[in-house]
């Protein structure tokens, strides 16, 4: 038991994932945060709001940039944020002629929330890609076990037999209708942040336009023409997407666990977890935690509800709540995603009586 | 204080939505549900599946249909559903010719999904037309106040000047994207529910395609190649859309709520509410009835996350839950669009200084 | 499906609870509102506040006012509460010469959270007898069926055998401690709330403390030296003590499912629910209602966690989220405890294979 | 943004608590397990249930015994437990005439469950202890700035004036009463897990109670007649606390952040947070993370909630779902503690005019 399973040196083993915590880590933060201001500088340099040699310079400074941690932490207790004591560094490692130039016309939110949109690109299409493999697997198991039969069961009792294919597809049409969805969230989710200190962009005045749509176009966003500051429903629906997706592999997770009980046994799993009691057993561990999983992002689900409530040009505390929360979901989605991948890969039989015997 | 406010004979005054409460009403229900099984008996007929004369004859007692209520609630207690005992008496009140044929090939979830879905096509159809005239409200506003100053707000400071036409973006452009959204859910959710038993529609047979684009035609509904029955990816998606809207105009009334502030009075309202020990204040009640309802939203999304943990063919208890949550987050956000409007319909000026002197 | 299926002329069959309906309801409302203003006008009557007389006389009206609720919902509308205009309207129907005294020195948060305290007292009560019948009915399981071998489960595998006792007593004995914590909890939330204006007391002035132990004593409550307007964790203790009261009877809800499971049978239950297309069926309606309701209550808890951020000296944000929230826990909680009894009562045999036999 | 600030590198300046981390980490865990296996071997080496030498001997190896984690890491993919290879590792440090004598009767919970108490004892200690010196600082303002005005606000309006004592009144209390509802919980929560396989003790026959007694007194915990494995009050309830605790502190912030409103300004506070746009810019960065930390906690005691459905004899989904959820509470309970602490300190006056003067 540690604060977050997902970071924990020894229950990551089940609950980890280590390509979304890489990039929800501060390293990635950091380089997202320097990518932004690289991007910002040149796009200001050539529109013409700071000097044409200024853009290059501030961009060089970012790529080589090391903060220091430390005395960003410390500061982060002030300032509620990592970035004014690491515009000041950034600052500080700027040349001096350029130094003024260094986040010119954006605040803070401007840089954490792009980083945050970079890397969620980044988590999107990992979750893309393993919702593709999900659906491939199902489309294996239905080819090997698809005609079998299986008691369907509804309010937990026997009803009447259907194959294993017709259950495979309530597994897999939701899971398909999540790809859908995936590209409506992202055209409306990956969007640059740009606003400076009250969202109204006013510092960059004629140019922002512009200006945003060259650092959208570095960093691989949208553009909009307002700033999304205040305005949370993309992250929200982001997160809904994250809890339905987690819902939809729980609810398989569930329909294992109950196939794979002892005096059902309508599917055989491969490597089962192990009991310290009771050697005997063979625990169908992963199909659990997909539970688990499901139901934590949907208590979390609740949190970033509650973070829409974000008041005036800029809430500390909605935000903040943003913070705690979302990555959590995240970090909930992905281990759900790659688990139910390796309990599909464990499959070994599905369907009614013959299965047993094909063990 | 009673169960629900929302039918409170008191409390509604605040919190009731007239429009909402006759579609999730038990009325409206049964009369759905009877829609459903004309439309069924109809375009069995048509396929074949039933005697032809049946169609009509079942389509006609179903239009004239009255359910003895008292003996259906008194059956709920052990079925779990209406329809058991309601179809006993609908079969009853048609020419004992055709009893047989009433229900043919279809199971309870098919008749209270559909149901849910036909009313919920009228909901979600109310609620464009309120998000539009929200929208229409801004613009008004924005024409009348846009270009007055106002004071911008980060973590609850003064930070720098805006324009009112900013803030009433923030405002505006969530609820334009909702729309936006709102098409895309309600291609997925508002879908027939048509599984029989066991979800495979296999006493329908080789004609389970066309009855159920028939009964879809009929109901205005979308039919799919399968069951919904224990996907829930639809509703919770729904839900998740209530509660975005809800969010920003949660995020609306908390703006306004502080704008209201005694020392600060950016925004003028009329007919504040009244106190009863304090005759002079003027209480920005539907303002602060905003937040309350974004964050009850917030609480009920999580809800219908866990009931997406739906296990097997058909979960009573995951069901169950959604009958619990999801009829009341469809009240909150109607009432709260309601009261949006009427608050955004109260406001008589916004903006630093001259507002207020212009009262 | 409609707003509240506690209310719901159908579904209520499964899921209501007349008792606390009743308690909830608006008459109930009007009758400790009235009974609280009689109460206070003898105080201070007796405290020498107000004229001698004028306490029996606002009494005696209050006992005999019959409010105009059309123009209480209308009034709602404006003021975000009923008592502004029930006030106004029980001062009208108090002879004249003693109107000024009506209401003296309180606010309409005195009378709210106050015939609030008074109705949950009464609910509070019921549960106390209700959680008494529960852990009868389970002793009564214990001495018929005690003895009898049960296959334990672990992680949804068999592991192996324990008594049918130990498993009872995994569901009784957090009874026992819900009964145990239901007196700590009453002694903070049923409380008299007194405060005026701003929950200073200031119009009672010295005699504050005498007309508070009066009221409380009158009304059966207890009386603390300070208004709680704004102390909202009794309240959101009490809700979480229904939301503990919920899972304990939704883990007993889950287990009895899963006992009933056609492979298992390890419970026979009499009189289970029918299905509309498998009349072969006896499904476990009950149990798994007790799993929905816990799990309402689970989110709904996360309303009044939310509701304890009651900003200042009064929050009609965080207030009326508690209207919304709390009375539908009270229900959720009742109608559990009704089913699970009801459940309980069903149970013919509990245990491994013999019980089977005794059918 | 990463998984978690609490543990994030520059987030937890803010956020983090460290205190509590080292308590919810592994190494406290690992240590804490160790503990328990040490007292079981020496409780049952008195009570004869293996050879007196084991006791001592098996202690002994607790003490000493350094785990491969990465072999644990590994197997909880598998097992779902750290212990199953934990306790192969910790029988292999043992001399191999008393191997077969570890963790004898009991079970992966049993360690799991204890270790879980043993460290709550501790992190609940702090807990008492912060209370108190919140109480002390309050008590400290109220000595200091009690007898200023203050105006008191209702629905966000202007109402009367009040004393700063009767605002201090508010938030003191609730503490107050969380430190007395701490006392009620712990004896419900801090409980020894002894239960065996299945939760019976079976193995230890009529020793149990001898067994589990001694373990209790070793590790400073209750003990009871039976594991409560299965029965999730006690944790729930604690978790319930949590979000007391944090919704008292949360409301605080809410206060403190509206205090400090430009246009108001009845509280000064010393440092508050800057603004990488805004130089002049005082941010109440620590009141608004109280806020974020309650509303956080609120989201997730419905996680708390859910995992109460804890089926049969050992549930392995609502178990992890504690896992994730009930760390996270304990350290924004932890943070908000520490937090509101130094924010008390910080404030240099509080009250109406007078106290801007005396800056």
């Amino acid at each position: 038991m540690t604060a977050s399973p997902f970071d924990h040196p020894l229950l990551s083993g089940l609950l980890g994932d280590d390509e979304v915590s890489v990039l929800l880590g501060a390293e990635a933060d950091l380089d997202a945060m320097a990518a932004f201001e690289a991007a910002l500088a040149r796009a200001e340099a050539v529109a013409g709001l700071i000097p044409a040699e200024a853009g290059p310079a501030i961009a060089g400074a970012c790529a080589e940039f090391v903060p220091n941690r430390g005395e960003i932490r410390a500061a982060v207790a002030r300032d509620g944020v990592t970035t004014v004591e690491w515009v000041r560094q950034l600052r500080a490692a700027v040349p001096e002629a350029y130094r003024e130039y260094v986040h010119f016309g954006v605040t803070s939110q401007d840089v954490i929330d792009t980083s945050l949109a970079v890397r969620l690109k980044a988590i999107l299409a990992l979750f893309e890609d393993r919702l593709g493999r999900l659906i491939e697997a199902l489309a294996v198991l239905e080819g090997r076990f698809g005609a079998n039969r299986l008691m369907a069961r509804t309010r937990m009792q026997d009803a009447l037999e259907i194959s294993v294919a017709d259950r495979l597809a309530d597994w897999r049409l939701p899971l398909q209708r999540h790809i859908e969805r995936l590209y409506e969230v992202s055209a409306r989710v990956l969007v640059l942040q740009l606003g400076g200190a009250v969202g109204d962009r006013a510092r960059l005045g004629e140019k922002a336009g512009e200006v945003a749509a060259l650092i959208a176009a570095e960093l691989g966003l949208s553009a909009t023409g307002k700033a999304w500051h205040s305005q949370r429903d993309g992250i929200f629906e982001c997160a809904s997407w994250l809890t339905g997706v987690s819902g939809t592999i729980g609810k398989i997770g569930q329909d294992v666990a109950l196939m794979a009980l002892s005096g059902d046994r309508q599917i055989v799993l491969a490597g089962g977890g192990g009991s310290s009691a009771m050697p005997h057993k063979t625990n169908p561990v992963a199909a659990e935690a997909l539970v688990s999983l499901a139901r934590y992002n949907a208590a979390l689900i609740s949190g970033m509800g509650q973070a829409m409530v974000h008041e005036q040009e800029r809430s500390g505390a909605a935000w903040t709540l943003e913070w705690l929360t979302f990555p959590q979901m995240l970090m909930t989605t992905g281990a759900g995603l790659l688990l139910a991948e390796r309990l599909l890969g464990a499959v070994e039989g599905i369907g009614l009586g013959p299965v047993i015997n094909c063990r």
